[in-house]
């Protein structure tokens, strides 16, 4: 069954809900989902609709005009329309770690991930056997040492995206910075996996980091990426206990399996349209 | 701000949501709280609603009756009304062990907790120093080991709730078996903490059985009592990691901690009216 | 560096440690690794103890006999040998789910798993395609609904385990049971994985009746397995929070990341020697 | 049963285990307890050992001179010996939260804790009803605004804690800084709890802080005080999962459990002697 999906939010007012729900149950619409959350201390809306476009009397092509002029400058909604049948196309950069790579695409396979995967890209070649694996396009950008070709690899990288019409883009453990020009391109849709609690352990080697300060346990962070370094909005976090007999080597791999798990969980909830930003936080509806 | 909460299940239905919020909006209730759930596999609506009562154009003593004669017909509403300021009154009944019971005062004692406790009961003097601590009156009604004078014990027992107008009763590690004559007269209100990963190691001794099977986590749940033992609805669950180096001493300290905390959830969310009941299952409201 | 791993347990009795310690150190092992652990309720002692072979006195093929000889029938003691340069071959059986699958040749093929595997097995063609991808041969077995050729499917199977000189065997989400036969032939080396918190949901669809009873935590288990259904000693579990919300098919969906894990913990604490069992529990060395 | 507790740790080095565990044997003792540690990273090696003093031939008041002078200089170890019948003296300072304070003292009625708690001390009066509920001395010195009387306060404080011979002190929400003095005094003595997951949100106010970060999960910490402010070394820490429901009153409310929880977890393993602290970081014994 074909649905439509209203993501918004605006300040929070008196009636909005039966407002809102009234606009689809008029036109006829099935609400199949609907979870809203108000934040009191910013006095802000926030709500995730989604109904059954057949029968529905406003065609799908028109539902975001229609929504735009009657309620958005009328209660100050910012909002997005997405549409079921509409596959997002998610890119995958790694560098030399196999494991959230073979997770994705596993979940993938098994049809857990409503999504397309036109390409993955690297820095480096080791993981091409993976993407082949799954007989997905691989594609290596070297980046030197000095860096001095970042800015010439991105605009390949960014020429190559535009290309596969990319929505999305996930750092599954891609062990570079990425520049503000490809941030702005994707707003809150580039999607990195840290391995810390953060806001612990910030920036290179957080195991490391997490040995030498003797931590009793250790997390993994999902958030979209923003300019500044590990800071931007947080989709979702998971730990482990672990204890003084773990090295920094063990910590990573029992890391690993949280990184993992953490991504995908992340980048499910940002496919199903589940995740709104504000603040630079997340509202994560169920 | 006094406020009312409506807490109601009925089928689902379209337009539903959009008819009730109306409902509170038209007659001038600022709402303040909104939760819902429609169980996609029963066809089921769940909804919990708080607004503010000053200038709600129904008065307080008449929003149950409009309420049904409006709504309840019509769309096959269960519900029920509470109000902010009238405080549930709560029966605590212990037997010997006090880490439950101290958990509950400490949380009254500091404001955590927004009941009245008229009276502990129990079937041992063991914990009435801790009632004396708290200044709450303590009643002791010793059972027989051949249970003789059970139904003329919970005779007295229900006696005192009454006088006590008790609308709900906590069994703090109470460890006797409570009568389907008490069970029927405070339906989904008795609460019990069940020392053991419901429904894993149902009756007696759960950390014997738990250490026999050596399993590598245990855990504690908070249920209402209904007559089939330990298979009433379940509202709150934790766990803790174990290992094969505990015994059942070290299990059931473990399991103090989060017997407490996992009774004292249930009985805050319980407070708060935010557990709905139906099927044998709990909707737990945020 | 090359060791040697000597397991063992035996009754509980004074200066055990130092006795088996010396035995190393006396004939210049260098102990890398030691860890005991005393039942004190059914006063035995569990020991697993690693040593660098290099300039070790005895010679390793001479190890088994001499630690026999010296110590065995004196304590009492039952134990195993391993050295780490044999690695232990392993054979996963399947059905039709991937998850579990992916992420043990995932593993695998990142270096995490020291083992050889030569030979998936399955009842149903459906994951050739994952065996194909990994390069390692995959044998279909299917078995009559009427379960009339089972004997003969087993028999074929062992002689492939046996031709593979296969030491241990994975339930990777095998939809069989497994007969008291090859049980017999491969005792605790048979590795299953359930998809509930045992002893809580035994036998088919753990996670509809975790649905029904309206848990709010559920689990998965991995245990080895034993001629009773899912009641072989526990290896390692672990479990998820979750909500009214969630239907069968969420609660399957949540639980693939927990079945995954823990299957993946377990067979990793086997291969490494780290798994002792005694009376149908297990002694879980860190 | 009387035992002595030998916690130690010095250089690694081959055949320590043996020689250490054949001292106590050798003399008679019963070794009821022994775990060993070897940190790979760092060479070096923590044991605590625990025997029953009957029958042991080194008095009791001489074992840690024998231990000294057979041992120390020859491997170098740092060593304190402890007796099970000499029960540790707790001191406990508050402000004004009480959600701590209770559990420690529940806990210590219940006797649950092996300790003596000759006084409780605040800067403030609020919870002297508490310690009067439980029959124990309450001490209170008001710290100025400015701190104008800090240093006269401390030297108050600690001429309470000589007198009372007190061991260590558990810092229960007392929102003071501990001076240099102070610490020096009780090295690895001093128990604080901080309302984070540590060490992200340092420092005053975390709960706020991890409401602006916007967070998944926060958590509590239990630490040795040590000069630099929330950086001793970390003895026990949990977590619990939030959402962006939750605000800033919510996150304090449901890390109370987790304060409590996690500060009792820690001051038990420090009454039982299983803490050993090395490089700013914990050695936890089970």
């Amino acid at each position: 069954m074909k649905t439509a999906i209203l993501l918004l939010h605006c300040p929070d007012k008196l009636g909005i809900i039966a407002e809102l729900t009234k606009f689809i149950t008029d036109n006829n619409g099935n609400i199949v989902y609907l979870d809203q959350y108000v934040d009191t201390v910013d006095k802000m809306f926030f709500m995730r609709i989604e109904w059954e476009l057949d029968g529905f009397r406003i065609p799908q092509d028109k539902i975001e005009e229609y929504f735009r002029t009657l309620y958005c400058s009328r209660y100050d909604i910012v909002f997005n329309v997405y549409f079921s049948d509409v596959k997002p196309r998610m890119a995958i950069f790694v560098s030399k770690m196999s494991h959230c790579l073979y997770d994705l695409l596993a979940r993938y396979k098994a049809g857990e991930m409503d999504v397309e995967i036109p390409c993955i890209v690297s820095n480096h070649e080791n993981l091409r056997y993976v993407a082949e694996q799954f007989g997905i396009p691989y594609y290596v950008w070297s980046i030197a040492a000095d860096h001095s070709n970042k800015a010439e690899v991105e605009k390949a990288e960014m020429e190559l995206l535009e290309r596969e019409r990319v929505d999305f883009i996930v750092l599954a453990r891609y062990m570079q910075i990425i520049t503000d020009g490809m941030i702005a391109r994707y707003p809150h849709n580039i999607i990195n996996i840290h391995h810390s609690f953060l806001p612990a352990f910030v920036g290179a080697k957080p195991y490391d980091q997490a040995y030498k300060r003797g931590v009793k346990i250790v997390g993994a962070t999902s958030h979209y990426v923003t300019a500044e370094l590990d800071a931007g909005p947080i989709i979702e976090q998971d730990v482990v206990r672990i204890s003084h007999k773990d090295t920094p080597e063990s910590l990573a791999l029992k890391g690993r399996d949280l990184e993992k798990i953490v991504l995908s969980r992340a980048v499910k909830k940002h496919v199903e349209r589940k995740v709104l930003t504000f603040n630079n936080k997340t509202i994560i509806f169920s």
